[in-house]
C-alpha cells in the first residue's frame, strides 16, 4: 500500500463529491465529533441542523474541522481534513443570498432536511438552523495498493491470512464458477 | 423515519462491534478530527498511530471524542459519540499488561497494523504508538424506518421523488424479474 499527500485541486474536488462529513467542534478543550449532511461551493461547506449541542458549541467557538471519507478498500482510501470557521445563517434580509444557495444545494438530495429535522421520539419538532463553514485549509491523503501488494497474495503452501476485501472477491469468483 | 435515543447496554454492544472511529482531539479550541482503527475492550479503547499531529495534540490535551457510525439505508442507521481521555501505553514495563491486551486484540484484523504504519511517499518508516482511551460516557441515536416512510412509497399517478434506497430495491427487483 503506498500512502500520499492530495493536491489542492484534488482536496477541492474531493470535498465537493461528499454528501456527509463528520463535524468536529470544540468547547473548554473538549472535542465534540457529529456526522452531518454538506455540501461544498465556493469556498464554504454549508449544512443545517436542529438546535443541539453542536449549535450550541459552534456558537461558543467558531472553530471547527470536518473529515470526509472514501472507501473502495482497505488498501484503496482517501481522508480529507478540513480546518474552518462556523457561519450561521439566519433568516434575515442581509443572509438571503447564501440561505437561497445553501437551499438550492440541498435539494440536490431527496429527503435532504430529514435526519437533521426529525424530532427524537418524544421530542417536539424544531426548525432547523442553516450554517456554512468558511474553509481555511485542507489536506488529504490518499491510499493505493502498490506492487508489495500483489506479491500478498498467498498461494496454497503459504499460511498467510487473507485480507477481508480479497476473500470477499475469491468466493464471488468461486461462486460464478459452480 | 424515527430517531431514538440508545440505552447504555446497546451503546456498549455497538461499540464492541466497531473497527473503525473517527477521533477529534483539539488544542487551544482548535478541534481536529481523523479516522482511526479501534478495538473496545473493558471500559477502553484500543488504538495506535505513527507519531503525529494527532498524538501530539492527545499528549497537550487527553480530552477527546470519538464518533462511530453503522449505516444500512439513509432511513436505518445508527451514531454513536463516545467521550474519554487519552493514554498512551508506552513499552515500559508498567505498561506490559493493557499493551499485550491491545496487540492481543489487534491480532483480530488482519493487516491491522498497514494503514497506521506505513510511512508517507517519502518519508521515514517510523514504529506505530499505542494508546487507549479510557471511556467517561457516550449516547448513541438508532434511526428506523417508521408507518410513514410506508405510505411515502410513490404511485405511478405521484410525481413524489423515490428515495435512493428504494430505487435502488426497486431496480434490482426488477433485474430479477426479467
Amino acid at each position: 500500500m503506498l500512502i500520499e499527500e492530495m493536491k489542492h485541486h484534488e482536496c477541492s474536488a474531493m470535498l465537493a463529491r461528499a454528501t456527509v462529513a463528520r463535524l468536529a467542534c470544540a468547547v473548554d478543550n473538549q472535542p465534540y465529533v457529529v456526522p452531518i449532511h454538506i455540501d461544498f461551493a465556493d469556498g464554504f461547506v454549508y449544512s443545517f441542523s436542529t438546535m443541539g449541542q453542536k449549535i450550541q458549541w459552534m456558537r461558543l467557538n467558531p472553530l471547527v474541522c470536518l473529515e470526509i471519507e472514501e472507501f473502495t478498500s482497505p488498501k484503496q482510501w482517501a481522508t480529507l481534513v478540513v480546518f474552518g470557521q462556523y457561519e450561521e445563517l439566519p433568516d434575515k434580509p442581509e443572509y438571503t443570498y447564501p440561505r437561497s444557495m445553501a437551499e438550492r444545494l440541498f435539494q440536490r438530495h431527496p429527503m435532504w432536511w430529514e435526519p437533521a429535522s426529525v424530532p427524537l421520539a418524544g421530542h417536539p419538532h424544531r426548525s432547523p438552523i442553516l450554517f456554512r463553514i468558511v474553509v481555511a485549509r485542507m489536506s488529504g491523503r490518499r491510499a493505493e495498493p502498490d506492487v508489495s501488494d500483489v506479491r500478498e497474495i498467498p498461494t496454497s503452501a503459504s499460511n498467510q491470512r487473507r485480507p477481508r476485501w480479497l476473500e470477499r472477491t475469491l468466493s464471488r469468483l468461486l461462486r460464478r464458477q459452480s
